[in-house]
């Protein structure tokens, strides 16, 4: 099933033991490779025609955890060429100064992509503000308007949320069939489960979506070629759940107690990663697998945003 | 697992035979019933505050059965006490003029619901002119906007694809559980099978979509507590296809030759329903069975608009 190219061989790695047999997808790698691919294509656009893509950041509050995902998209965007404008603000920020914002950013024609960190403090009503980013330029995907084509047949989103599109193109890069494959979505959030269950559909999958009410979920998932978790359970999916030879996308990083580690915790994923790496023929590790594509994801729609908004193929 | 009420003991009546045993899900009473509902709230909105729903239809062309389906809904409107307007346009018609009707109706506040009849003739592009249907008028729910809010956990949408929701309805007004159980939808159309199954992911059943690119889907589809099917091949889903006590409801409508049938044809659904009473629990009948939920859930979905426009509760 797994046809591996030359880029494969330096990016997916067979863990080498005598029970292990499945295949490393090595999200690091194929994120930096998607990467270079986009650095290349916007020192293109900017010879060409003279046009650096950009991302608008909005931060409200003092959160640490958002604070540094915010940096670390900041450095990603550097570190292609994106050029990145970042707006922080105070907790007690109004509705409507974040709005001032996003409207001052949906009118600024060098700003590409508009992207407000979630979660936003409890006193914002969190539709309104996504609500009001330019379709044109809701780089995360999340605008309902997305969503609804998303879902339809014969329909285009302008983008596809960051971390389901990573979750494909980890498939895609290693060579992995998706159609007429029996593909199990575990959770059914907005911005991961759902959007992967229909980007699965898209691509001609038969999608079975398995969540906190499913009463056999052990029995569905172990019948999936290809499963894709993200509910944010500790090693919740085990080596029975696992069907011989599947594939297993592991979008979970859930930190778990580690008298070991000097920070005293670790980072596992969704799924019983020593149990999967004997059963599955291929498995992300965490972190080091889904992570890395989440933000390579966003570049990525930042870029074909100013493509599109510049006619630039 | 049924728990049959007063209503129930009319509406879904057992076929009498010493093999068959589904309970028959009879879509023509429930139907009956539901516009009947309608009728009631119709004239408590006009006694109350002298508002009556009004639905405008557009015909383009001179298809029989569009104009069948066209004058149907009418005669629903006319029954449940819902204006309709109708506007009939020759096939050669151009986009431009079918967009001032939309933009006519949109504007006027005595209509509150706009259904554009499917197909278009072929030199129109059906995106364009289903998207300038306003939102708050959009009774068919096909908006991209409605279906991507349909998508979205925490979000509503304004209005639920017609058919999709007479299914859905069908199985709560028999009693029949959704929550927690394994529903299959057989097809993945933007008008029915599609909205079925985040329908019923909405109702926290676990979902398989089974298409036409699927490997085994009579193994998946027997794994089923609810079937929807929605493909359009006579008889395709077989006795071996289901579950001992099964929910199943047909969605398909196809005409087989039938000599001994005034018309030469008959109608069936896409399952066996010879094989399907004699396994399954309920089941729907075609025809009598999901076809006259459709236009019911068209009138209610007007209904619902006129409400809301004028906050009537």
């Amino acid at each position: 099933m797994l046809l591996l190219d030359h880029f494969l061989l330096i990016s997916c790695t067979a863990a080498i033991s005598t029970e292990a047999s499945a295949m490393v997808i090595d999200g690091k790698s194929i994120a930096k490779e998607i990467r270079h691919e986009i650095t290349t294509e916007i020192s293109r656009m900017k010879d060409e025609i003279g046009v650096i893509p950009g991302l608008a950041v909005i931060l409200v509050g003092d959160r640490k955890d958002s604070a540094t995902y915010v940096r670390n998209k900041k450095k990603a965007c550097e570190s292609v060429g994106v050029k990145s404008y970042e707006v922080c603000l105070p907790e007690d920020s109004t509705e409507e100064e974040v709005l001032k914002f996003i409207s001052g950013f949906n009118d600024d024609p060098e700003v590409h992509g508009i992207l407000v960190q979630l979660p936003l403090p409890s006193h914002m009503n969190e539709q309104n503000i996504l609500n009001a980013v330019s379709i044109e330029k809701d780089v995360d995907g999340f605008h309902p308007l997305n969503i609804g084509r998303l879902a339809m047949r014969g329909r285009e989103p302008l983008f596809v949320p960051c971390t389901p599109k990573g979750c494909i193109e980890l498939l895609h890069r290693c060579d992995i069939d998706i159609k007429g494959k029996q593909a199990v979505v575990i959770g059914r959030s907005n911005i991961v489960g759902m959007p992967a269950a229909l980007l699965l559909l898209r691509e001609d999958a038969t999608v079975s979506i398995v969540h906190s009410r499913t009463k056999n979920p052990e029995e569905i998932t172990s019948q999936a070629d290809i499963i894709i978790s993200a509910v944010g359970q500790p090693n919740m999916v085990r080596g029975s759940w696992i069907k011989p030879g599947a594939v297993i996308i592991d979008v979970g990083i859930n930190p778990v107690e580690d008298a070991t580690s000097p920070r005293g915790y670790r980072l596992v994923g969704d799924v019983c990663y020593e149990e999967a790496c004997k059963i599955a023929s291929a498995v992300t590790p965490v972190p080091g697998g889904v992570g890395p594509m989440t933000i390579a994801m966003l570049l990525s729609n930042t870029l074909s945003s100013a493509k599109r908004m510049h006619n630039f193929q």
